[in-house]
């Protein structure tokens, strides 16, 4: 009911009577007098004056359970949401919770973790009160063949959340990255359960740098953060809501074909360095040649310089431009 | 201590003096007198008599983790083992442990399951004291796709470690399962963990009937057990040793080529209804052929009667002789 409180508040933007909440909810006014102090005590500024109600007196964002979930307007991507302030990972979280029959859409978010994970077991550095960590489970019934274009989905989505909720171009590093102003400020990590040929969950992982101010050395020059970017504070929840509309949207685009081709045009023009030199770091070896943007199953397309194409497959493959990182 | 101390009373088929086991765990006398007490107190029979030392006086197995550890002969496969009364699922449990760090060839066996699983989430029946449950961890290095092949390595490794335990001849019902006598013995569950295009790992579970009296009523007519088979007690802890050593011969000789060819022969010799007409039920629609044996990737071959091939995907296919379960 917090939540719903919350939410109502926020919409109204003005005093809202506690009868009407009572009303509402089907609750006693001690009842939402209790809610209303919780949230107090979480850091949301209520204001409660006699005869007229309770107001939410426009504040900065307190990140948690209740922001979320007042604020997730979609229609299951991000239901339910379930905030933690620290996790050991969202990705390990959220497998758990899909074992245990956690529905499509579920969403797992943290303020922290202990033990963020990159591609193949690299560490994520994920420092608490000012990024964004969190974890999708979905639950689709195709091959798990196609799982990997599930991570260009929420590439599409981390980049347009982002435009959305702070303004900034976004692009896309194939397959795992989102760049602003030529720097990483998005990771991602998708990781699927298969039980014989059948997908049973994948959950889709990002971390996002919003606020933090110091990165480990070896990140140091390639990594960003969105505040320092857009130069304002960025609301995380808001952050993560926009991304889960977008991926909805994107989503429900994909499954109805389950072929990327209904989204290449949208994803090449997001595509940090399409239709210029790329340097491709194989471990078979290293190659250059002129991005193309990606195929019907979103692998990436890279002309070589006599004129014969190569599909470069996510794996252990590395993209860039020819001049630093991107 | 406890395991090595049991495997080298079982080795010695003799008294062993306490200054001995002293000396070869390099404990005090009191030590290897606690750990015989722990050991007596669990259910093993030892004989302790003055000036002579320890006997363990051969009796029936004590199913837990001091018989499979101090029997595990095998190099890596069951190594570590580790056993539990009551699991929810092994394939759960080792699925955890794999997450956390459980090497390659970590088994996970359990007395009862509460939430034993079959395929596509069917529930398998796991009473206490009468079964035989396990989970294998694997970490191959390659290809997600080529890992529905352990299901055949671990099929033929059950069947092997069924005939070396009971000398039953056991038969594989492709792909999962295992059948003695026309009725099936033993059901296998296989489910990876892929991030990116790389396994993680992958968990190869299976449920063995030793010596269950009773089945739910649904498959009363087509599951048997070992020791009805047999006629005698199979002692559990043995069977699982046995069908650990088959597995890591197997699987070595499958990982020299990822290749099931080399395995091929052997694989058909024991494949029920080679040769033979078979009703494939296929979701898309049934039909019938003579069963061709397994392909190089280990999908099933089924001739038509017009004389065509048709390769069988496990997926949600099953295979019958046209008369009957088997």
């Amino acid at each position: 009911m917090k939540s719903e409180i919350l939410a109502l508040l926020r919409e109204r933007g003005d005093y809202v009577s506690g009868q009407e909440l009572c009303g509402r909810f089907n609750v006693s006014r001690t009842a939402v007098w209790k809610a209303v102090g919780q949230l107090k005590k979480e850091g949301f500024s209520i204001e409660a004056v006699q005869n007229r109600g309770y107001r939410l007196v426009q504040e900065e964002e307190v990140f948690g359970q209740h922001e979320l979930e007042s604020r997730m307007d979609t229609r299951w991507a991000g239901h339910p949401v379930t905030y933690y302030e620290v996790l050991d990972s969202t990705n390990l979280r959220a497998k758990l919770d899909a074992e245990k029959g956690a529905p499509q859409g579920a969403l797992v978010v943290a303020d922290m973790q202990t033990a963020g994970r990159g591609r193949r077991g690299r560490s994520w550095s994920s420092p608490a009160g000012t990024n964004a960590y969190f974890t999708l489970i979905l639950k689709p019934d195709f091959e798990p063949d196609k799982a990997s274009m599930l991570t260009l989905v929420m590439a599409m989505a981390v980049a347009e959340g982002i435009r959305e909720a702070c303004g900034l171009e976004a692009l896309i590093k194939w397959p795992n990255d989102i760049v602003v102003g030529g720097k990483k400020v998005c990771g991602m990590l998708t990781e699927l359960s298969v039980q014989q040929e059948y997908i049973q969950h994948v959950v889709v992982g990002a971390g996002v740098n919003v606020g933090i101010q110091e990165f480990p050395p070896e990140i140091a020059d390639t990594a960003a953060c969105l505040e320092e970017e857009c130069g304002r504070r960025v609301p995380r929840a808001q952050l993560i809501v926009h991304i889960m509309k977008a991926f909805e949207k994107y989503y429900e685009k994909f499954m109805e074909t389950l072929d990327f081709s209904v989204l290449k045009e949208a994803y090449d023009n997001r595509l940090v360095n399409c239709g210029r030199e790329v340097c491709v770091l194989d471990p078979k070896g290293e190659y250059t040649g002129i991005s193309r943007g990606i195929n019907s199953v979103g692998e990436l397309l890279v002309e070589l310089p006599d004129g014969s194409e190569r599909t470069v497959y996510a794996g252990e493959v590395s993209v860039r431009g020819i001049y630093g990182y991107v």
